[in-house]
């Protein structure tokens, strides 16, 4: 299929279908083929490799290598330009493959180096969630804005502290809620708001995947500051808040860890809440860490449902409308053209960066859900109901 | 989640699931983790950008604009390093989002001029069907490797030019034909090779998409060579012999073009075919530039049935096989990570510059499509079947 | 969910919604409540016992035993009051079930016998298809209205003798297409014929199935008359004349039979077939004894493509819809309340005879595949293209 | 596809395929042929009409004209005798349809005339919730057998006054809770208790369905004896436990009724509930009048995830498991032949009654719900968890 049509052969009239036609600085094409298949890229601006917004990344686990470095070479509007990591080798190696100098690689004591660097931006933190306060701190006091991923932190006090350390330095903090830039967890939210459905009455969020490794930091509640709860139950809590665009004012929640497993022996295997929301609506929400992979939310509505699978999944995302179609029950599935949720993350806060604009999941947003996790898990712990105060 | 654990923090035997251990080279990560969602990179190495294959993109229209040069992005052994177009402006805009200077841009009479440029190794052809064969010689007679789009050209004689030319010069020629690499399309046919479901009966291959344009060079018959045979009904039959890893031994074939539609003047806009395979086998393709889009490959064997939804599409694809699951007659759909088809391809031509192999799909594997494509016309024409050799 | 509410008990206004109300002789309920999941039960009025069509069931093979018997116990329009078979003791038990005296159980060489009995309006013929000739004949001197199973015959000529022997003893005679009456098939022709999806190109029709005990009637060619093009092939043909509502111009078949299976020694194993139609939809049919159960329709229009899962099957049938929704490419599933076809297919002929009507699938119906089936052999064997009047 | 191959003119070895044999007085055919679609219809004996168990039909709305009649007519073991209706003219047409003469057809002050009537053995209680208590008592002193709807009724007391009354007169009481005898629900419970999958961690019920009429009895709290809870919430309820066999040790519950909403002024509209078992189990259960049809019910085990969809409904049943196939993460949908659940119990109490046996779902199982109900209405009222004990 190739499509470029020369204008020396055929001079008279090109089809701008396939030729392009040239827009504010970039090509674009008509829709006259059938063809479109590609999402949108937004309205992220491609910008030339010397003007992106520098990037170090900090911490070289399996989220770093496998998802967020990949995810910068499908950025625009970013690049990655050092690395922050403790073991050096891992980081020459990784290093190498991105084009990353050596003399751009730091280890975790060498963040006030980053001041005499202009050329790095902003972080991207992806350490253990204990290790965050202080590394925010140390890097709002070198002057770098700070994408730094879920949870925020251990504890609510723990994120105020990160919050104001970027306050004062001046630089922008956002909680890498990957889900919010994600376009089909943005199309149901498009959809529940609408009101084409009617009133949501009913949320289900469901958040497992098996941890089978007993000795990984994720199941030491010292590093990890609790179980499947802050990992991956936060994307049922925050996701749920994002839907409705409110906050919780009653909650409860039952946590479980079966007595004879080492791998709970400090933190929640199992964890389920109940929400109740100022407009009435009820939200179930369940993780684990005992149970193969699910990612589900979904939505009950007067005039419908919505079943979003894999909706808190780097990808497979399935969205499922049941609804009335010319007069018959029916179920329909909308295909959305998939996108690399951290390029969109990361773009917005390059964005945020050049426009001087708050991001979308700021820290205060990450804060409400330590608060809310904090609330939780005293539910669990003492076996009632908490009631919150509706501001 | 944040994964990497630094030694001076924790020092205590951090778990190997999320730190990583160099392995090759290479940084890699066990399976502790149920969170692994994502493609096997496959066998490609990942390259330092100055060791990858630097690679001409020649023709800007919406393919190369819209999937090659984003794919080159995802590349880690390929990069595109010049471009060639009849359109100046258009290929400095381009140009300048990915970082290549305008001395590498050239026009297509200046396609002599890359005989002196060795950093541009390998050249990727996306130009109208009609333009390929000279630019293939030309390129060819300036030392480079051709990865040239499909169709290979309008006629078997202009495909054997191709590959003389190339083998003279002695530089590689590859066809793109993208769906070879893509993990849906190999899982079927590893599926359908491993006799698990007995002997395939039926194959169904269905490419359909409505082109709107009237003016565009796919309907002109000059340029394009045909209608939607060659330009999407291509995959059918390469998609069936693929599958089949045969030769078809009897063609029939219908063409009809609706006689009042100045779309579809000079070219078909609907065209089926059955072939008769040496096993058995019978194949029913059909494929038109007047149904809205469907790609679908299914494949009917003794103990089961297959459906690839989106098989020919650039990403969306749906695999679900229909055989007897614990006693119940089941439908089970397999989640593949999706990956750039687009970059799979452009990795393994780049992997044979590198280690001097020759291509899965060489110039006679379009070669032979280009004469099938022929027999198909000439049924359509005298409205009989064509009994082919069995060589 | 009991639902009846006594006006003694609750005078005041009682709902109409669950008491319901008395309408032409029938009670029916309005639409309040959300919980209407049940088909419609369509214009069949409900008759009582002694009000109903008597028939005749000839043959007791597995069909007859699992389908036919059954689906007369959800009819309100018809009964069973006699049977026809050729083994006695069998029948009995079969009876016994039914409540059908030993007195209203004949041998085949005793239908001229059903002349005497008036309660015995309709036979439905159940027998193999080589008998179907001389027994319609006798039933019809008989005075016996007649609904035939398909295939009608084993050539064209036999349908011709039973069309004229029904004609001269004025009694019906319809032919088993159940397709014809079911809910899902329904849906899709009313939805090709709204025009909504445009016009349609392209037409695929599988109905495959393995056959595995060599020493069935189905596959010895003299009394089946053929492979699986007669007994399930049928289907496609039928079902795409029905759906397009047009006669086929232009035939081509391929017929496969593996040398080494003592199955297929005297039938087609596979069977495939093209069909243009006089607006220029191409057909592609293929059926097969030798790969798993697939019955499948689909259809690819100009604004979307329709598929329907199981069309041909007894039931499981699922509809699908391919376009656009909202602006988003989509699939809608349609849920259509399943309905016992062959019930409603004994229903249309019950009221054909009580209201003097023609059947749907008229005598003549089944004559027009039966030609076409010959048509088709002829292709398949002589190896070229039928080209048919278009009148 | 008719099947009989009489022995006069097919002497030699007919196929039992489709001839069939004759077996403990049933006919039953092999295997032999792919065309097996429907479903088994379990070991309930086929009877002649004469010697079935014959019921009367109490409550005339829509649940026993629409459903429970009409699956009286697929039932082989019982059959409809008389009616009890409070509306004498609805009931003489019901009752011709269905043969049954107006000498069977009773008012709600007549059930003691049924003590004379030993034809009539069982009586379908199909009245509103409220008058259930009553009427049992009645029909106990008139020694019927009874098949009550559920919810058996609105407190835990009237449960115990239904239970002593069967007891003391020495009739059989069954409650109707069809999904015990659904096909796609006994192959979830079957699927999950062989361990195949591990240990179940997390269930999801959810049951909802918009009432618009606010007239309707099911909406007025003294004959409901509540609202969405125990009509449809009751399914989330009782199938759970049916499901992990354990009965619930902690209960939370909310209930939410729009204040403006004059159809729950007197009852809920949306009820939730949380429920910890002792295996460590979490299910969460959610119920509205106010949301469109959904009918789920989720499992999420260690190896694998199963969703039912339509699980509470009268038909459309999904039975999706997700879990590893040949090394792909993938979901499998059973096609499970569908069955008529009315009939299925129906069929359970007739055998019950045949057989002198107890029903699978006794008083003492619907008891165990009313007392649970009762909890769960006080959670909700008191704002707090309640703890039952583990007995």
């Amino acid at each position: 299929m190739p499509r470029d049509l020369p204008a020396s052969s055929h001079p008279s009239s090109p089809s701008e279908a396939d030729t392009g036609r040239l827009e504010n600085g970039r090509v674009t094409f008509g829709s006259g083929s059938g063809n479109t298949e590609h999402a949108d890229t937004g309205s992220s601006p491609i910008l030339p490799p010397d003007e992106r917004v520098g990037f170090a990344v900090m911490g070289l686990g399996r989220l770093s290598v496998g998802q967020i470095l990949p995810a910068f070479m499908e950025s625009r509007t970013a690049c990655p330009v050092a690395l922050i990591s403790g073991r050096k080798e891992k980081a020459l190696t990784v290093a190498r493959e991105y084009g990353i100098p050596s003399s751009s690689i730091f280890t975790y004591d060498e963040i006030h180096r980053l001041a005499d660097r202009p050329d790095i931006q902003a972080v991207y933190v992806a350490t253990p969630n204990a290790m965050h306060v202080d590394q925010v701190e140390a890097l709002a006091a070198a002057g770098k804005h700070i994408l730094c991923e879920k949870p925020m932190s251990n504890t609510a006090q723990e994120a105020e502290r990160m919050i104001a350390a970027c306050k004062q330095a001046g630089v922008k903090l956002m909680i890498a809620y990957r889900c919010h830039f994600e376009p089909f967890n943005r199309a149901v939210i498009k959809l529940v708001r609408s009101g084409e459905l009617g009133k949501p009455k009913l949320v289900e969020a469901v958040n497992t995947q098996t941890e089978t490794d007993a000795s990984h930091w994720r199941l030491k509640a010292p590093v990890a500051g609790g179980g499947a709860l802050p990992d991956i139950g936060l994307y049922c809590l925050n996701g749920t808040r994002n839907l409705l665009g409110e906050e919780p004012v009653e909650l409860f929640a039952r946590m479980v860890s079966p007595a004879d497993d080492p791998r709970f022996a400090s933190v929640d295997e199992t964890f389920s809440f109940m929400m109740r929301f100022p407009s009435g609506v009820i939200a179930n929400c369940a993780t684990s860490y005992g149970a193969s992979i699910t990612r589900k939310l979904s939505i009950r509505l007067e005039k419908g449902s919505i079943e979003l699978e894999n909706a808190f999944a780097y990808q497979g995302h399935r969205l499922r409308i049941s609804r009335e179609n010319e007069g018959h029950p029916a179920v329909t599935e909308w295909h959305i053209p998939p996108a690399n949720q951290f390029t969109l993350e990361i773009d917005h806060f390059a964005q945020c960066i050049l426009k001087d604009e708050t991001p979308l999941t700021s820290g205060e947003e990450g804060l409400r859900d330590q608060k809310l996790m904090e609330a939780l898990y005293c539910s669990a712990r003492e076996d009632r109901m908490i009631r919150l105060s509706e501001t």
